[in-house]
């Protein structure tokens, strides 16, 4: 069972560091790049367990290694992370994000007609195994390892389309409550050779659950988890440390439609 | 018991709207300020309700109501809250937002010495009522009026400082969790005359039920909700619909500290 | 000719506040909403002038009006604004915001087929006088003033598309900075009675000047500025000092299409 | 003279990709990083210009490369740069960013005193070369390279305190102007052997030019921004192609204090 710990660290250090701003010699300034550095190699050679612990071996080991450093302070931020359900039983090694998820619905009424489109946004997901990526071509501008193990996280916004709005009354709490069940329960569940392969998974179990629904557009923007090179601290790291990279970053978008759906009119438009 | 739906509501309105771009004749403008009060009141006239039922009440009304307004889409995001547990019982009025809690710490190793500061941010919290705030000083520029009803709502950080370091392990886990319960049933049960009052027995209840912390730190904007003037429509607000401003707002920031706590040395520097 | 101060004021007050927090009684407590009316009502008594003197204007008065206060902070942002140039010379009441503006472009390729579309986004512009908004439709839910003179500000994006892509080379530095300065002219110097007409007349003036595009998108944010009610200070406020709202806001969308131009294919596309 | 183009780009393919949705085979799948790359590689090759021309090539060579691509959309937005006036000459290599600058200020007034601290926030600069960093103390976990010459980037945060507030009329709008002069001038002319000595250099000679002043305090993110990795692509990279990374960041601050400085009593606090 995978266990997941997600951390801001920020570190802070003191000293007599005079030499360095009077005259730009940097025998005493501990670089960043080592401070951060010290922090993955901690979090593997000594795990993470609670914030206050990290916190305390960081900025130890700091005052104790550089000798012009007399203070450390470090600051962590850890982000709440809950395992997926999937048949009423937590899963192993899927979890989502303790994020500002909302519940979200575009209501559009244009000549007569009605259209209604439920959705959610912010709902944050990552699954810490259970993903492939290999096989994509490979030209002169292509360096991306091929992969049989990685992290896949993504923040979801799911956009769903309504159809029989008039000859059927539609329960929506329990039509939305369904369909996020099922979306979460797919992304975890669904072995991943490609986010594109989830999305359409997901999109598609969606489809055959509910008839009340024609067609599902996912919005899944790819963000990153790259195995932090431990190497040079003559350590292994076995999928154990990640860095979560802001920017640059994938999205895969894409429409999965029912073979009959029909016309979606105005529905999807953002603006008119 | 009390009900809480929280949405962000944005209507647009299309249709035959040449005289205001070609003329600046505005006879065809809806506007932004009518659209606005006429969410307001829908939400009292007719409840709001899943938030599809809501956008469709006002689509059809735009589009019914006026003759040039041909199309009109709303677009809705509904905020999730959950209610408070009190003694393990869901509180009547009392609510947490699914917003993007992270627990926190901060930790200072300074000349030999250790301080560790423990915390939360991000924990939006509400009550619907219990909450008045009168007997404020009035001179020439006060004209806020008395309230012996109002909501009350903040997002707490709140960070206390731990003691007793060199002689006792902490369970860095349990006493956070506990810390995190008592601020939330006091906060929940406490009647609040003024957000001061709540700030300081929520400090209070902390440091009388864990002894492992000598002080505690607590930043809570003012996240104002006014009640909307409902009465030009001919309609009673009876606590029933509010606005929730983003700016400008009160910030409450406080500390409750023991009496015998000991000096907090550089624990609660931002930078050194 | 008009003047333009854009502050962002925080008061922070200290002083012997032990009754509110212990017992909830808030006589010495100076509302929030009593600094907020402070500051507006200073701005129009005293002038605003250089940020460091309104806010020793504001220390001082806040210490020396209430007896249990004894200290006062009071921190200032100013945003800077330029006069707009029209002909050359800097407009009497027109003027942009030092903000983050950028220019944009989206170009695709489909088919075959090549559209570019070129644009900014970020340019905040506002107009102190020369606009007005009255002869809107007034139903039930309608409580908006007429006015003749109003603040008009927005935050322009603007997109435009090239044609002729093939049969001539378009020096898009040029092309850029004509539109630019088109569009900002005829902001400044159109007599507004919509924002609606303002944004037609921008996207008339630039396809007017301009026969490498075939048609202009504007979304223009209605950013609100409302006069102030200082009349409980007795004080009169003659168009001196607003309030900035954040939300809710109006957002006025349109496109000027040439008679002729030819179909946008994919040009507009959010997403493929 | 240097030359600077600071661009944001987001590339969209689009074409016959069921395979990967639908069996999660790749062999269409244009990798998020094979973009990247080529977005890369491309500013080296055929240079940047401007971004219709950068786009058009993206998009052109997109579709022409892979042969189940059929369509490409090229997003670009452009941050502005303008060269940092010094002696009244635009200067070679340092540049200050179009953002959203603010002025400031900070007054304080308690138990009979005032303190006045002015400030400016928000003020991007970079410079493209006259900075190096070595020297620095190298234990297990430093793997940063020594560099002579490397992209110096920072948003200064800057705020100097008053004194001599009851002897002396204060200009303030001369001083913060001399001051921002200041600052950016040693920004752009200082040699930088580490961001920490162009700190004291910033404050030392704000100090040395007024008297009114008796400290200056300064925040400076260090903005890094990392030589692309050209040579997978047979390309050199002489520092050409940078990367502009959000996070991690180091943060250097620090404070410039004339020698006879009297007591800052509460200026600082960001808090009472």
């Amino acid at each position: 069972m995978h266990h997941l710990k997600d951390l801001t660290v920020s570190t802070a250090l003191r000293g007599s560091l005079e030499r360095t701003h009077l005259t730009g010699d940097n025998a005493d300034v501990v670089a960043t790049d080592t401070q951060k550095n010290t922090v993955y190699a901690f979090a593997k050679e000594h795990g993470v367990g609670e914030i206050e612990d990290f916190a305390l071996r960081l900025a130890r080991h700091f005052v104790g290694e550089f000798s012009h450093i007399t203070g450390a302070r470090i600051l962590v931020e850890e982000h709440g992370w809950h395992r997926i359900p999937v048949d009423g039983e937590p899963h192993d090694h899927a979890f989502s994000g303790a994020g500002d998820e909302r519940r979200t619905t575009a209501v559009t009424v244009q000549d007569g007609q009605t259209w209604v489109v439920s959705g959610l946004t912010g709902l944050t997901v990552l699954k810490s195994t259970g993903s492939e990526f290999h096989g994509f071509p490979r030209d002169r501008y292509t360096t991306l390892a091929e992969t049989n193990d990685r992290i896949l996280a993504t923040a979801v916004t799911a956009r769903w389309r309504h159809t029989d709005l008039d000859t059927a009354e539609c329960d929506w709490a329990k039509s939305f409550g369904e369909i996020r069940r099922i979306l979460l329960e797919k992304f975890a569940s669904k072995h991943s050779l490609s986010l594109q392969q989830t999305l359409y998974a997901m999109g598609e179990a969606a489809l055959e659950a509910r008839p009340e629904i024609a067609e599902v557009r996912l919005s899944l923007p790819n963000k990153h988890h790259f195995l932090v090179d431990l190497s040079p601290f003559g350590l292994t790291n076995d999928n154990e440390v990640f860095y979560a990279a802001d920017r640059p970053y994938g999205l895969i978008e894409g429409s999965v439609l029912r073979d009959d759906a029909p016309d979606p009119g105005p529905a999807w438009h953002t603006t008119f």
